[in-house]
């Protein structure tokens, strides 16, 4: 899955980034930092959400201004990229989007096409270790996603080829294991806070929960209730949730479980 | 909700542990290595789950034999408290449980009661850092929660006076930012091994959602279609999960999502 590191490229690399969201800004501050990479410019539509490159990266709100560069980044929502991508007034370069969801076959193919996505959740206002992100390149030919590699490299990115059906099947995933856990985070938070315990409490509890499966698959670290089929504590439980939306997913999430590891012992 | 920490006992506390489970065995642990504290017996009701203390800890099988202690720490099986509780023969002793679920009252009130909670996910086979366990503590005196609260300093567990109806809905909070988010890396699991995806590229994802969380509140770094109401990638989402209890736990949370971030603009 991992390709090989070669350098390919005797002078910096340089790109133009297309967006100035949440992973557009995350993006090109570690760009910046690497010291490997050339930013030639920053574009958004609007001018702006451009305000905080000033003095950092050359910006732009014109398609028609872009600079001549080795790869153009499209970061912005998913549902804006097939059309920026047409709109680009060049053809035969490297273009690629960083999106979790959007096949690389929605960029027009007038230009080279590509992916390159950091599979991470960021903060506005927490730096991001690029160590810690997987980015998952996906390419037409070898000598893009070399390329790819190559930014990734200068970034400490750990690369994955992906191709665009495993990238959707790994959006997928990451909404349960990201969004989803986050919700019932915000569950756990909402029951702690209505009866006057500290948040705080839990959170080594969650700590451990997501440290525990750095090294052990998850379904052999389960533990709990459901996983026991323990009905008196699950009725108990079920029943001193008071909000229904709570007792839906409490339930639901019960019977997988228990449903799962019962099918297990059979 | 931080009791004093006095020094209350001019000698080594004396503990007999009753029960050889997973949590009996980290707290046999971790007492023996605290160095603070004396474990006079360890107590379960068949030897063979004994036999990894021996040479180490006393053990018994016999309650008619428990030997005469500061503090009887009952770590079994919610049903099984109440019983092993009833049959002991002696009064006015300190017993505790280390329950998340159970009442203090299910105890004996031939004896003075107590709680002694450890609110972590114990593995088998790995090491629980006590100082990263907040220790729920109740107890029907002052005098006796400042003994509890000698026994959790004595192991650098961080102590928490919380009362038992507090303590079963902290154990609710746990169901769901614990084994229901363990369950939902088990989904996952599933959704990577089956399009031959390493799973150890959702690490990083999960490791930055639990660490989210040390600093901000849950609903303020919720992210992905849910939140955003992306109809477009969540019908995408919906269709290409082809397990029933899949989509069933990816629509309930979406909505409950979508619905919570909807009402707080409205």
């Amino acid at each position: 899955m991992k390709i090989l590191n070669l350098v390919y490229f005797s002078r910096m690399i340089r790109i133009v980034l297309l967006g100035a969201g949440n992973v557009a800004t995350h993006l090109a501050e570690t760009f910046l930092a690497s010291g490997a990479l050339e930013i030639l410019q920053i574009y958004n539509r609007t001018e702006y959400s451009l305000l905080p490159f000033h003095g950092k990266i050359k910006t732009t709100t014109s398609l028609a201004e872009l600079a001549d560069a080795d790869c153009y980044i499209i970061s912005i929502a998913d549902d804006g990229i097939a059309a920026v991508s047409d709109a680009l007034p060049f053809s035969d370069k490297l273009v690629v989007h960083t999106s979790g969801s959007v096949a690389m076959e929605e960029l027009n193919p007038k230009n080279r096409r590509g992916v390159f996505y950091p599979l991470q959740t960021f903060s506005r206002n927490h730096k991001v270790d690029f160590s810690e992100v997987p980015i998952c390149i996906e390419a037409e030919s070898k000598k893009d996603a070399l390329l790819l590699e190559e930014i990734s490299n200068s970034i400490a990115g750990k690369s994955y080829f992906i191709n665009s059906e495993q990238r959707q099947k790994l959006h997928l995933a990451a909404v349960f294991v990201c969004n989803f856990v986050n919700h019932l985070y915000h569950i756990g938070y909402e029951i702690t806070k209505e009866n006057n315990i500290p948040f705080t409490i839990l959170k080594p509890l969650i700590k451990e929960t997501a440290r525990k499966i750095e090294d052990a698959i998850p379904s052999e670290v389960q533990t709990g209730p459901a996983k026991r089929n323990d009905k008196k504590i699950i009725a108990k439980q079920l029943e001193s949730l008071h909000l229904q939306e709570h007792k839906e997913i409490y339930d639901l999430l019960t019977n997988a479980i228990t449903d799962y590891y019962g099918r297990k012992k059979l």
